[in-house]
C-alpha cells in the first residue's frame, strides 16, 4: 500500500522538470532535481536527459554515501550529484533539491566581481523568510570548475564558516541550486529567485535611484 | 437556487489567480485577489498559498469591520487584507480587488524618486477611463511598510485629499493593486496597467524623444 | 449548404484574436479584427469585448459605406471601423484587415521623430515581399488623434500621394494595421512585422555596427 | 512494418516545427527543417507553409544530388534546400538539419563585425560538446545573399579550410542552422545556442566585468 509519504517523488520531479523547462530554466537536458527518501538515499535526474519530457526510468538513486544504488542500464547521475549530496548532508531537514540554468541567473552572476550577490530589497525577499523592513540580503557566488567535486568542497568550506542566509547558492555562468523540506517550497524558492534575477538585470540597465546602488 | 449574480466568486478568483500566475505575476505565493458578497463581507485569498493551484479551500471571508468569518483551518488571511477593505469602504461601488506582483510594477516603481507615476499617453489608457488626446495620467506611488496597516493608513489619508485619477495604486518595490465593479474589468486594468509598465521599462532605456521627458 | 468559402469568417477571427491576446496584442479589450463578406460587407469586432474569449455574438457587421448592418444589442463598432472601412476601399484586393496594440509597436513608433519608420534588412522582409539584397524598406507612421476619423483622412491623403511599399501602416503610440488576401497573409504579415519591431526595439539600444545607423 | 528506424521522419519534423513556431523561431512561414531518409534523400519543408501547423504533404523530398523526388503538387522547395544538401555531404552523420530565424540569433550576427562569434564561457556549452574549463569557442558568420546557392559556396569553401567548432553555423540577419545525428540532438544544439544568443544580447548591454569584454 502507498501512503502519500511514502509516494515516488520522482513523479512530482518529472512535473517540475517539465514546468521548469517549459519556463526555460533547464534546456538542452541542463539542470538536475533531486529528491529524498526515508532511508537517507536520494533520486536524481540522469544525466543528458531532456527536462520536458523525463520518464520513471531517467533518473538514479544515490545512497547516503554517494554510492549508485539503482539505475536503469547505460544511466550516468547527473555532473551535480555530490551538490546534491552535500546539501543533503550540511542541511538535514532538506528533502528536495532543484538545480536549475536559466539565462538571468547567469547574468546576475556577472553583475559582481565578488563571491557575494546583495539582493534587492524587494517585498518577494519574505518568501525567502527575509522578514525585515528594507531588508540586507547576500547570496554566495562560487567560481565555476570542470571538477564538481571541486565545486562542492568550497561550499563545504565556504558554508562551514558563513552559513547562507537564504536556503540557495549560485555558481557562476552556471545557475542556482535551491533546497527545502518540501518540492512545494523548494519550487516557490525557485520562482522567487528568477523573479528577483530578473528584476536584477533589467534594474542594472535602468537610471537607478540612490538606493539601488548597491549591486 | 444559485442565479449568476449570487455564483461563488471564488471561483472566478480561482480561475483569474492562474492566468495570473501564469503570466508571472503571482510568483512563490505572492499577491492576493478578494471578491465581495452582497453582505458586504469578502473572500480574499488565504497566505502562502500557490497562485496557480488554488482551491475554494485556500479562502478566508472577512466581514466589513475585518473580522474572520469563515475560513478553514489553518488559514492565515494575506497580509494585505487591511487594503482590501480599506479599498471597498473607499470606493463602494468596487466588487472586486486585485493586488499583484509583477517584476515590471517594481521596476518603474523606482523610475521616479516621489511618490507620483507620470503614465506616457498611449492609446491603451483609454481603457483606464482616460479619454483625452495626449493625456496626462498620474499614479500614486506609496512606500512600503512591514506593517501593512500603515500602507493602508497612507493610503487612506493620501485619498482624502487627492483621490486617484484612475482605480489603481502602486506600492513601491511590492506591486500594483486595482478595483473595479466586476472580475472582467479588474482583470482588464491589470492588463493595461502591466502593458503600460512594460512599455515604460523600455522606453526609459530607449533614445527617447522629446515628449517622452516626462518620465 | 455551406462552401468554404462562404463559411463564417467570424470563426477564423476569434481563433486568430484568441492567439493574439495570448501573445500580448490585444489585451485588456485592445485591437480589432475584420473580414469581408463576398457582398462586400464586413464583420468586425465590437467595442469592448475581451479578444480572448470573442463570441459570434461580440462583432457587428458594416455596410461598404460604412453602415451598421447587423449587430447584436448594445454592441457599439470598434473605435477604428473607418480605418478598416477606408483600406478595403483603397485596397479593393484585401479581405482581411488586422490591427492590433503590440508594446514593440509603440516603441518603435517613438524610435523616429519624423512619419516614416526605417526598417532594418533583415531576411525577414521576403515575407512582407521585399526580396531585394539589403532592402530599403519604409513603413508609414501616421499621428494618433482621438477621432478616429481624423486619421483615416491621414491615411487616405497620404496614400494618394505616396502607396505603401508593404500592406501596413502605423499609428504612434497605439499599433499597427496590416491588410491582406486572407486570414493566414495578414496573420503572417503581423507575426513578421512584431518580430522586426521586437529586434529594432533591442538593436536601437545595442552598441550598433556602421550599418545599423539608418534607424 | 514499419520500424521506429524507418518511421516517417516528417512526424517528427512536424512536431519540432511547431514547438520552434512556438518560441517564436518560425514565425511568418520563415525557417526549414529537414531529416534524411536510409537511401540517402532527405525530406524538407515546403516555402511558404506555415510552421506552426505542418502537414505530411507540406514537405517536399529531395535526392542526394539535389533532385525533387516527390512533393505535392504546387510545392516549392525551401529556398535554403541547398545549404541542408551541403550539410549533409559535407557532414555525412549528420541525419537531422535545422534553420531557424530567431530575434536573437540575428542581434548576435550584429555584435560582431567580422565573421566569427566568439561565445561566452557559459557552463551550458558542455551540451555542445565543449568541455574545458573556461572554453574558447567561436562560431562562424556567413554573410547573407539573395542567391542562396552563394551562402552554400561560402560555407563549403570556409568549412574545407577551416571546420567548425560545433555542428553549427550563422547567416547575418538571418538565422542559425544546426545539425546532428538525431532529431534530439539537433533540438538541444538549437535550445543552446538560443539560450547562449539571448544571454549574449543581454549581456552586451550590461556594465560587464573583466573577462566579458570578449565579446
Amino acid at each position: 500500500m502507498t501512503s502519500p509519504t511514502t509516494a515516488d517523488p520522482r513523479l512530482q520531479l518529472i512535473a517540475t522538470a517539465r514546468d521548469f523547462y517549459q519556463q526555460g530554466w533547464m534546456l538542452g537536458t541542463a539542470g538536475n532535481l533531486s529528491a529524498r527518501l526515508p532511508d537517507g538515499s536520494f533520486w536524481i535526474t540522469a544525466s543528458g536527459k531532456s527536462k520536458g519530457e523525463l520518464l520513471l526510468s531517467d533518473f538514479v538513486r544515490i545512497a547516503p554515501d554517494g554510492k549508485l544504488e539503482a539505475s536503469a542500464s547505460n544511466l550516468q547521475p547527473s555532473a551535480e550529484t555530490s551538490i546534491h549530496q552535500l546539501i543533503y548532508r550540511l542541511f538535514p531537514e532538506s528533502q528536495v533539491c532543484y538545480h536549475i540554468h536559466s539565462i538571468e541567473g547567469n547574468l546576475v552572476s556577472r553583475l559582481v566581481a565578488g563571491d557575494s550577490l546583495p539582493l534587492p530589497p524587494l517585498e518577494m525577499l519574505k518568501g525567502l523568510g527575509i522578514g525585515q523592513e528594507n531588508p540586507c540580503c547576500v547570496m554566495p557566488i562560487f567560481t565555476n570548475h570542470l571538477e564538481v567535486s571541486q565545486i562542492a568542497a568550497d561550499i563545504e568550506n565556504r558554508f562551514a564558516v558563513t552559513p547562507p542566509q537564504i536556503p540557495a547558492l549560485l555558481i557562476r555562468d552556471h545557475g542556482v541550486t535551491v533546497w527545502a523540506a518540501s518540492g512545494e517550497a523548494s519550487r516557490n524558492y525557485i520562482e522567487l529567485l528568477e523573479y528577483i534575477f530578473r528584476y536584477m538585470v533589467v534594474a542594472s540597465r535602468l537610471d537607478v535611484l540612490p538606493n539601488k546602488q548597491s549591486f
